[in-house]
C-alpha cells in the first residue's frame, strides 16, 4: 500500500472492501477487551479474528469473555468465535495486523510464532521489551525507533519480509514519558527524573487485585514495575546509533546520562494512572514553570502530523485549576488517548515539578499499540 | 507535681483520685473524639470538661456529637454536659491541661484565651506553630524544643506562670519525620528530601471530603499541605539558639540547609497516610539501605527513656516483606502511636528511598498532644 | 406549534434557528450539570438562560460552578453568564421552557414564580410532587396525567395561559416503577410490592455524603425516601378520576388498593441505584418468571411511538445473565435513559422478585424532566 | 471433664496447663486467620495443630500464610509449622477439637476423615449442613440440637465415641436468624419473611471478589446463597422431632410452615452483612414496633446463662438512632459476637420490617464454631 498525504489526513480513506483484516491475541482478557471496544469503530482496521487460550477456543466470543466494559459488546464481535492463538489458523492467515494483549507468561513463545509467519505484531506484553532488535514505542514519543524493524527482519532467522514486532511501554512509563519528552524537545536533556506513582488497579488485568487486599488501602509495591519504569525510560527516550560493526543498537540515553527513580502504588481508583513528576534539567538556569506549561501545551507529537487517526487532538493537557488531573474526572477526555498534566510548579529539590494523568488501558495500553500499527502503515512499514 | 524516675516508669503512678482534670477543645469533631477514645482510659489524665461549638453547648455530649468511631462512646463521657469553649467555664477552671481539637478557624482566640488564662495547652491545630515563641513538638522526636515555653511565658502580656501552648505538626509532617529524625540522628543531617503523600480523608475532618470527589479517585492537591510539610521540618529538625539579643529561636535547620520538597495527593483510604520518602545525606558515601534499616529499628526516642505511658514500645516498625506498610492492615498496630517504615532501597536520583506509614488520627493528631502533655509532666512543666 | 406525525418521528424538526429557548434553575448542582451535559446536544432545546444561587449570579458558568461530570463543560455553555432564578431576568423571559434542579429548600418558591410568570416549568424537586394539581410523571410510565394541567392552570390565581409545573419522580421511585408500569399493562393489577434499594451517592446531591460516612459502609436509612417511594407509587400507577364537583383528581390506585413497602439503603457506589423488588398480583394464578420477562423486554412506553428524541431504544433491558444488573457496567447503557431488569424469578412470598437498576442522575432525574417536556411538546401543552 | 456451674460462670477456669489443644484445618484462609486471632487468647482452648494444603504444609505459619488480618499473628503461632490436613498426623492426634475453616472444595472428605479418627470437629464448611444427621447450629439460636449428636456417632459406620460433625450455618444466615429466633421466642411462629442482604466482601474468602468487579459497584447475585438462607432457616428454626423408626429427624418449622425468600446482594464493604428483614407473625394483631424492640432487646440467649465465655453480653444490640446500624461503625462491637438490630418500624406488606448487621468473619463463622465449641463442652458432648 502506498499511503498519499491527502489519504493520511483523512482517517476515512478507502472504502469498507479495502479496510484492514486485524487479528487479537488475548481478545477474552482486560487489554483485548479494550482492543476490541477501540477497533470496532476503527476506520482502517476491521476485527477478523479473535485468538485466546484453548479454554475460550471454539466459543462464540460473547460466551468466552467475562466482558468488563462500560459499553455492550459490539455486535460485529459479538459471534465471533474465538481461535486458539496459532498463526496457522485460517482466520488470522487472512489478518495483516496482530494486537496482541496476551499474558506475558505466553507472549513470547506465540508473538514469536506470529512474527515467524510474517505477521506484523503490536504487543503489550513485556517480554520483548528489552529485545535489542525490538522497538519500544510510545506513539507520542518516539516513532522513528520503528527504524529498527528492518534490521529486525533481517537478523531474524529465517529472514522476514514483513513480520515483525513492535511493543509499546508499560502503562505507568507511557503516562509520564509523553510529558518528558516534550520537555526535552524544548529545553534539551533532562539529566534526574523522581516519579512516584498512584496507579489504577486495572494495571493488574483481570481477576488482577484481590477486592480485600485494595478497598481502604494502599499497596506501596507493584512487582517489577519500578524496574520497567527505570529502564524503558532510557530506551524510549534515547536515539539509534550505529555500533563498530555496522549494527544499529539503542543508545539508551548515553548522550546524556540519565538517572531515574520511580516508586510503585496501587491505589483504589479503578481507571487512571496518577503520576507526581519532579525533573531536574541540564540547561542552567532551568526553564519556569510557565514556560514548562506552555512548552507541553504546544507538544505535536509526529503522529499527529501523519495523519493517524487515533492520536487526539491534544497530546498534553495542560490543567491551571489546582487541583487537576484527576483520574475520575480526566480519564475518558478525548477517549484516554492523550494525557493530562497539572500543578506545574517549583521543586525545592530538583527543578520542576508536576502531576500527570494517563488513561492506562486507554494510551496506557490498547491505544497505543493501534496508534503504532497507524504510525507503521503510515510510513509503509506495514503494507496495506 | 514532682515525679520520680519510678512513677514515671509505672504509668499507673498515683491512685485514681490523683488523676489530672483534662478539658478537649472541639470535643465533639474527629479530632476531639478520639481524644475522648485515647483519655478516656488514659492512666493520668481524666476528661473532666468537654468544649465545642455553642451549638452543642448545654447538651449532653452523646448528643451533641455526631459519633463516628468504631467503638462507642465511653460511657464516663456519655452524659458529660458539653461547654462553650471559654475558660471562665466552671469545668474548664478545673482542669490543668486542655488539648484542642478545635477547627483552625476559631482555634487562635479561643487557644490564646485559655493560654492567658494560665491553662496548659495542647494543641493539634495550625494557628501557632509558626510563632516563634510556641514549640512545634513531634513527641518521639524534638521534645527539648520544649525548653522555649519559659520565654513564651516571660514574654506574655502579662506574663504567665502556668499557661502556655504547645502545638503538634501537621499529621503528614509528624509521620515522615519520624523516621527523618532517626536517620539524622545515626548518620548526620540530612541535605535533601522529596516526599510524595497519599493521605487518608480522615485527615480533612468531619464532614470534609465529599464522597462524589474521593470514590475512585485521587485529588492531587490539598490546600497549604506541601508548605506545612516543607515549613514544619524545618522547625521541627532544627535546634534552639540564642540570637543577639539573647533571646532563643528556632534555628531552622540552619546549621546544614535541608531542602524538602512535598507533594501531596487525597487518596481513597479511611485512616492512615502512606509517604514516599527520598533522602540525600550529607556524609559521602551515604549508609546502605540495610544500615538505615537498622538505624530505623534501633530509634528510641527519649519520650521513651522518660516513661510517657502513650508512647509505643516501637517507635519505628520496620517491615521487610516488599509490600508493607499498608494502611488498611498496619495502621492499628501499637494503636496507631508509632509509624511503620518499609522498602528501604537506594534511589537513583537521592541516596535512600522507603514508604512510610503513620495513622494520622494517632500518632498524627491526637496522640501526639497527649504524649506532648506526658512530657511536659515528666519534665516539670506542667505540675500536677 | 402544532406537530405532524412525520414531525414527531423525527428528532430534528425544524432547523437550529427554531431550537426552543430554555432556562435551567440550579444550573451550578449535580441535577443542573446533568441537565447541562443533555441538553447541549437536544436536537429541539437550546440552552438560553442558566440560573443559580446569589453566590453565582454574574460569573461565567465555568468559574461558577463546580463541574464533576466526567465530560468537560461544553464549549456553548462555558462562558454563559449565571443569573438570579427570578423569572423578570431578560435571559429567563426569552425562555419557554424552565427545567429545574433546584434543592427542595427553595425549589417552592421559585418554582411558583415561574410558573406565575407563564413558564413552563419541568422540576426535579419534591416541593410539588404531592400537590393535587401537579402531575408527577415518569415518562416512560404516566403521561396521560398532563391531562392535569388544564385544571392547574384554571385553578390558578390569575389563571394561566401557558404557565404550569410538571415535576418527576424520585429517583429510586423512576427506577422501579417502570417496571412495575410495564407489568401491570401485561398482567393487570398488582397488590402488593416490597422493595428494597441499593442506592448511589450521588443521588444525595453535591457535597452530599461525606466520604467518613459512606466509605466500606451502609447506611441503612435515607430521610423521607421510603415515604416518598410509597406514595409517589400510588399517584403515578393510578389514575385520573373526576370527583363529585367536577374536579379531576389523582386517584392513588384506588379501584385496587396497593400496598408498598420500602427499605433504603445507601451503599458506596458513584452513580446508579440498584433495587430488588418482589411483587405479588392480584390475578391468580400469578404470570411465570418467564412471562414476565417477555413482559418486560416488550414494554414500549407511549412516549416512544409519539417521537421523543430522548427516549431509548428499549425502556426496560431484560439481563438473563444470573449476576447482572451492576451499576458500574450497565448504568452507562443508553445513556442511562432506559433502565435495566435481571433476576426474575419466584418469590416464596409474594410471587416474583427481581432486580431493577436505573441510572439516578439520567432518568432518575434530568433525562425524566427532559423527556417530560418533549411529551409536552407532542402533545401541544407547551407551544413550540 | 465435668463443669461445675461456678467454673461456667468463669472463663477463666483451670490453669494453663489444662487448655484444650485445638486444631485449625484451612488455617492459612480467610476464616483460619479469624479462627487463630480469636483463639489465640481464648481461656479454654490453645492453638496446638495447624492445618493447610500440601502447598504450605512444612512451612512456618507466618510464611505460610498471607496475613491480612488488622492485627498481627500472635507470637505463640507465628512460628508454628503448618501440617497437611491429616489426622493421622501427630500434632492433630494430640487435639481434642477440631476447628475448620477449609473451603467446600475440599472439607467433605477431610472433616469425615477427622470424625472418622474421633475428633470432635465444629465447621464452617457448607459441606455437612443439610445432613440429616448432623446439627447445623447457631450458638445463640439452637444449641439444643446439639442432641443430635448420639444418633450421629450411633449410626456411623463404625460407630464412634467421641468423634462428630457440628457446622455452623451461612454468615448470612446466622446474622438475621438470630432476631428472628428471639421474635419467635417472644410472638410464637413466623409464617414469612423476606430478607435482602448487602454482604461484604471478606464472606468471600480470599482472594475473593475481584476488585474490579466490585469497585463502585453492586453485585445482585451470590452462588447459592439465597438457597442457603431458605433452606437453613428452617433446619435452625425447626425442632427435633421423632420419626416413625424411633429415628430422630430435623423438622423443618414443619409444625408451622415458614416461606423465606431472599435477594442477596454483594457491596464493597470489607467486612458485616447488612440485612433488610421484613416478617409476618402468625399471631394477630401482631406485635407493635415498640414491642419487637423490647423483645429484642431482651433477648438472652441459653449460651450465655450455660457460661461460654465468647459468648456476648448482648446478643442482640438495638439501636434507636434512625441510620444504625451500620458495618463500619457497628461491626466491631463486642468483637463482633453479636448482632446489631435498628429501624424496627411496621412493614406496609408484612408486618414489622428492620436492619440487622452481623460480622460475617466473627459471629458469621469462626466465632460461631468457637461458641459451638463452648457448648458442647459445657453439656458434657466433649470431655475435656
Amino acid at each position: 500500500m502506498s499511503v498519499d498525504t491527502s489519504a493520511a489526513q483523512s482517517p476515512t480513506i478507502g472504502v469498507v472492501q479495502d479496510k484492514i483484516n486485524v487479528g487479537i491475541l488475548g481478545a477474552t482478557g482486560t487489554v483485548g477487551q479494550r482492543f476490541i471496544t477501540l477497533l470496532s469503530s476503527h476506520p482502517w482496521f476491521k476485527i477478523h479474528a479473535l485468538g485466546a487460550s484453548s479454554r475460550s477456543a471454539g466459543k462464540p466470543y460473547h460466551s468466552a469473555a467475562s466482558w468488563k466494559q462500560t459499553t455492550p459488546i459490539p455486535s460485529s464481535v459479538r459471534e465471533l468465535i474465538v481461535h486458539p492463538c496459532d498463526p496457522t489458523e485460517p482466520h488470522f492467515r487472512e489478518c495483516t495486523i496482530i494486537f496482541s494483549g496476551l499474558d506475558a507468561e505466553v507472549a513470547g513463545d506465540i508473538e514469536a510464532a506470529f512474527r515467524t509467519a510474517e505477521f506484523a505484531v503490536f504487543s503489550n506484553a513485556k517480554n520483548y521489551r528489552r529485545d535489542p532488535l525490538v522497538p519500544l514505542i510510545v506513539p507520542l514519543v518516539n516513532n522513528p525507533h520503528l527504524a529498527m524493524i528492518p534490521q529486525q527482519q533481517a537478523l531474524h532467522n529465517p529472514p522476514l519480509k514483513k513480520g515483525f514486532i513492535v511493543t509499546n511501554a508499560n502503562c505507568s512509563t507511557t503516562g509520564y514519558i509523553i510529558p518528558i519528552a516534550a520537555l526535552e524537545k524544548s529545553f534539551g536533556p533532562i539529566e534526574a527524573i523522581m516519579v512516584t506513582t498512584l496507579q489504577a488497579i486495572s494495571g493488574a488485568g483481570y481477576p488482577g487485585v484481590p477486592s480485600l487486599d485494595i478497598f481502604d488501602n494502599v499497596i506501596p509495591y507493584i512487582s517489577g514495575e519500578e524496574e520497567k519504569i527505570e529502564w524503558e525510560t532510557l530506551k524510549i527516550l534515547g536515539g539509534i546509533t550505529e555500533n563498530d560493526d555496522g549494527l544499529k543498537v539503542f543508545d539508551m540515553h548515553a548522550s546524556h546520562p540519565l538517572r531515574v527513580s520511580a516508586s510503585c502504588n496501587r491505589v483504589p481508583v479503578i481507571d487512571g494512572h496518577t503520576e507526581c513528576v519532579s525533573v531536574r534539567f541540564a540547561r542552567r538556569p532551568p526553564p519556569s514553570p510557565q514556560q514548562v506549561r506552555e512548552a507541553l501545551a504546544a507538544y505535536t507529537p509526529d503522529a499527529q502530523a501523519l495523519g493517524c487517526p487515533s492520536v487526539p487532538r491534544h497530546a498534553i493537557t495542560v490543567h491551571e485549576e489546582p487541583d487537576r488531573p484527576q483520574p475520575r474526572l480526566d480519564r475518558y477526555y478525548q477517549e484516554g488517548a492523550g494525557v493530562s498534566v497539572g500543578r506545574v510548579r517549583q521543586c525545592q529539590v530538583l527543578d520542576i515539578k508536576f502531576v500527570v494523568l494517563a488513561n492506562n488501558v486507554s494510551i496506557g495500553a490498547a491505544t497505543s499499540s493501534i496508534i503504532n500499527a497507524e504510525l507503521a502503515i503510515l510510513r509503509d512499514i506495514v503494507s496495506r
